[in-house]
């Protein structure tokens, strides 16, 4: 359990990886970039020019200098297969998640935070169709076969791709109050499904 | 009408410019992006690194060097206000709309279309918060002011942010089959609304 004492800013650390999915992170990125309060900071473990599945290269700061940030957002893709074996990495990625007030992920970026062991015995999900993999990353992990999104603690955990849009309205939904995710979901024109137990692709 | 012979490669050019919504162009390449036979290219007006609304810098190249691609994807955003008044960036718009086999909008980048004067006479829809001003960028053009998406000849015109999903979903089945597009909103985990006219939001 951490302890240490942190101050908190306002930003949004979003970790970027090559070969990461890019609507994975832009999807939740389009609804908390819409709190005002949010400053949405792009990562990766060493900085520099990122490259996503989709061939995007993004711009990103190097991760040990990232502030502690309200949120870190880890998308999945199919960089995740190489980084489960990355101890580098994932000795970063558990010193930030540690600092973050709150760790989203979406996808397959699930395995990463449970190869950081901080999702041991905590509940979970990924992507129905990644899922015996992702599982086998984390056994300690109380993997939900059926769940569009689950919470535990400070931790959101999504389903595939899309679904990080729904958990992100949720999150703004416990955070800042119903009314403000869905004003977002209609600024976006989205239809949220904001029940988290419905998942259709389980 | 465009009677110039154009050789079309298999690219997917998505042209970004500053304060796009960085939805708009992603949502849409997370559907194109799994066609195997497409390439991603992001191009904009100078060419480097552009920052969309949501702060994430993307490096670009310049339009001028792109090759005539079968699409053409066309975000919308806060950045669209000015680009309006741009003769410049709205002669290159018309110049790669004209070689571009087809041409899609997300939002308000069908105003950037209609400054063109392509979508005369055309129908066409955008964000419904943001109608009144785009239809005032082309009185010429047949706005729909209810419709998920628009299909008028080789021109896809989107509502808001996330429709263009669905759009390129649509897209999709029209070009490769609605089987093809299903799979991948399946591999998204989106549910797709396939209706282009179940506009929830207008």
């Amino acid at each position: 359990m951490w302890t240490g004492e942190v101050k908190y800013g306002m930003d949004v650390n979003v970790l970027l990886f090559p070969d990461f999915e890019t609507l994975d992170a832009f999807g939740p990125v389009a609804v908390l970039g819409r709190i005002e309060e949010y400053r949405m900071c792009y990562i990766s473990f060493a900085g520099g020019r990122i490259v996503s599945r989709q061939g995007a290269a993004i711009e990103t700061a190097p991760l040990v200098n990232a502030d502690a940030a309200e949120v870190l957002l880890v998308p999945g893709g199919q960089g995740t297969r190489r980084l489960v074996e990355d101890q580098a990495f994932l000795g970063e990625l558990h010193a930030i998640s540690m600092q973050s007030k709150y760790c989203l992920s979406v996808c397959t970026g699930s395995a990463l935070l449970a190869k950081t062991d901080l999702l041991d015995g905590r509940w979970a999900t990924s992507n129905k169709k990644a899922l015996d993999w992702v599982k086998s990353m984390g056994p300690a992990v109380r993997w939900v076969d059926r769940a569009r999104w689950v919470v535990d603690g400070k931790f959101y955990t999504s389903s595939g791709v899309s679904a990080g849009i729904d958990m992100a309205l949720g999150f703004v939904a416990d955070r800042f109050g119903k009314l403000r995710a869905e004003q977002i979901s209609r600024e976006i024109e989205y239809v949220w499904n904001s029940d988290k137990d419905d998942d259709p692709f389980s």
